[in-house]
């Protein structure tokens, strides 16, 4: 019999735009939320009870792209240029990633994330064996995808594509459903066009999403221009990618036609605000995509390019940066930057009950602890988590309806452990 | 006798260009430091030792512009355009301030600074003795200011800048010295030039420092050529604002040729990226600051612009938006983020003896546990530092040799009472 659990005196954000908080009663059945409400629910004789007095429940929060086994480089390398950090820092000490390093970087970036508040993210990388093993145990949710760059021979070209569709295909609805896949092409600059078409009739094959880089940076657009006479929005188009649900990364340097391209196609973006600044790959147009329709998400990008996997502070700079930049104080709000790190989130990672406080979705949740000097007074929640809030305020975590952080001590990960064995992986790697 | 400390198995950010980190050991005597290096110091004996391991130490965080006391008004208006904002939600409140108002918002904010690892910051406002008891009862170091604005009738000129002179006169060097002061009109567009004159010969009378707004937006910079047919540089300029040692807050809007007359006259900036991008007002010139050879520092503004009171986010913005708008990944180093929020903050608040861990300043310092994942691998504390830390990773803090943050608690202030008050206090002016 599964668990049936009621909070009372909670405080819960629910998101929706007349009112997106509400004080009262969630009652919980197994892995999905039954009950949101002011009024205690009927039938709930035999329920455990909870006070959810001096906390603000909220839905989880999402990142929909990242590289978590980067976390092991960290501060390897900062404040470059982007092709002399890759070349000289990144790829070298990549190219020397074995399954084990993946496995412990990955544990580090789940171990960081699930404290922070993230209960689902998107990895995009290699030996994402180890990934799926990481979900298993430490009870996120993850949408998992081999991330594959073409430019290379054609036999290995057709094993890379093998491994991927074989992750998709094996690690889909695994973990007691808490694991999806994607099919990802690395981008159009590091895949050939027949590559990618191969990786989209992959997708239509096994039924599944696509997930790309897009347009990160000005260079890599006028590559595009160059080598195709296209931009990357026409240049995916033509290639059928916008043919299956899809979500792009980055999408920085975009034109109105694109953007109306991107709209009518609903493809999805994640958007990386830290990333992007820190790169110095420039601004997004998100008020100009939200306002085209577009679903736009929040993603951290890889640790070793951010450096962190606080989500708060992802959405807190889609509020902050494209009201600075556009001069427009209204230019997202506070509940859409909100939504876009929760709702959106699982709507670009085509999950449907899963991003929202409501009846019917899974108990993907978390707990804020309010009683502290930052969030008061009491005037507006959503400002307050938007504007202060952070990975340590974050009390308890469930995924799936099961506790995974219990005020604030992770239940299914033995961090000491993990941080031990990561700092020793990129010491292995330094020595290689 | 004052006491005599050792800590020995520290890391210690000592910020220095070529190598900003130093492994070993740190001698404090009485409020200032006395040794730091890799060897054990001679003449230790007698002196309690401390073991720093896991620790990493750090000047404490200088905060250069805010207005503590509007922590009481966070989150009651935000994402509204500035002068609506202004004129319905913050204007009509701060009238109904109370000196007992003040208290408790400055106390709140003191607690989050303490906290959070601040341990100096600039509080321009009213009712500043309320603030100075709050600088004596909670240990942090403050710098008072009066903040005029000068838009009324010339009777009520002379007694604000009676009170102004009284506040600076009455309030320097208390508090064991951790109290300093300026003089503040708040802005060349809410005081007439002759009053802002007033103001410089008083702080020429004084020998103490002046502080403003300037060039917060451009609306405001628009109005001054309207109003006296130069920008707000040449008009400070031209009252003699510049013939003293000051500090201006914000200077989003600069020409090239303001840029060199700021450099020129050694006037300290306090950059305020949060406030600057929530409220919209644009992003500020900071590389070309900064290679002009200006003081850059950071601040938070008030807590009802921003809406938080976490330094570390500041440096992080600073280190962050200056490479995504500028296009270069190698604008605002992390280490220079880094010396914006520490060491020249002191220098712009003029501190000759803080805000840098070195033998013969003051021990203003605090310590963040880097036990964590979020700080692995041991890469580069710098980059950590700016990159990753938040509030929360501060374990202990000092100011002035004294120990004020144990463990993550307040030793000072009863933080349950505060926080009571301060929503009691919200609650009184939502009701008067």
């Amino acid at each position: 019999m599964s668990r049936k659990w009621l909070i009372k005196n909670g405080t819960f954000a629910v998101l929706d735009e007349k009112s997106p908080i509400v004080h009262g009663y969630m009652l919980i059945e197994g892995n999905t939320i039954s009950y949101i409400g002011e009024e205690r629910p009927e039938g709930v004789e035999g329920a455990e009870t909870y006070d959810g007095k001096g906390l603000l429940f909220m839905p989880g929060l999402v990142n929909s792209h990242g590289h978590t086994a980067m976390s092991l480089l960290r501060g390897y390398g900062d404040d470059m240029v982007l092709q002399e950090w890759l070349e000289q820092k990144m790829w070298p000490m990549e190219a020397k990633f074995t399954p084990e390093d993946v496995y412990w970087g990955a544990s580090l970036s789940v171990l960081e994330m699930v404290k922070g508040g993230t209960t689902t993210f998107l990895d995009m990388y290699d030996h994402m064996d180890q990934v799926g093993k990481v979900v298993e145990e430490s009870g996120i949710r993850g949408v998992l995808t081999r991330g594959v760059i073409g430019l290379c021979p054609p036999e290995l070209q057709d094993q890379k594509l093998a491994e991927a569709i074989r992750i998709a295909r094996d690690w889909h609805g695994k973990a007691e459903g808490r694991i999806t896949t994607m099919m990802s092409p690395h981008a159009p600059y590091t895949c050939p066009p027949d590559y990618i078409e191969r990786f989209v009739q992959a997708a239509h094959d096994l039924n599944l999403p696509l997930h790309t880089h897009m347009s990160e940076t000005r260079a890599e657009v006028q590559q595009n221009v160059d080598q195709y006479g296209v931009r990357p929005v026409q240049h995916l188009l033509n290639l059928g990618f916008f043919s299956r649900p899809s979500l792009v990364a980055h999408a920085v340097h975009l034109t109105d036609e694109e953007i109306e391209i991107l709209a009518a196609h609903k493809v999805a973006i994640s958007h990386n605000p830290g990333s992007n600044l820190k790169l110095a790959s420039g601004v997004a147009r998100v008020p100009e995509l939200l306002k085209a329709g577009v679903t736009v998400s929040l993603g951290t990008d890889g640790p070793a390019s951010n450096n962190n996997l606080d989500m708060f502070e992802e959405i807190r700079l889609a509020a902050l940066i494209h009201k600075g930049v556009s001069g427009d104080p209204t230019a997202v709000p506070a509940l859409e930057a909100l939504r876009m790190g929760t709702e959106y989130g699982a709507k670009s990672l085509y999950l449907n009950n899963t991003g929202k406080l409501a009846a019917g979705m899974k108990a993907d949740m978390i707990a804020v602890n309010t009683d502290q000097a930052h969030f008061l007074p009491r005037t507006d929640y959503i400002s307050h988590i938007v504007y202060s809030a952070g990975p340590k305020d974050v009390e308890h975590v469930w995924v799936d309806g099961k506790q995974i952080i219990r005020h604030g001590e992770c239940l299914t990960l033995d961090e000491e452990r993990i941080r031990y064995e990561a700092q020793t992986a990129f010491e292995g790697l330094l020595g290689r």
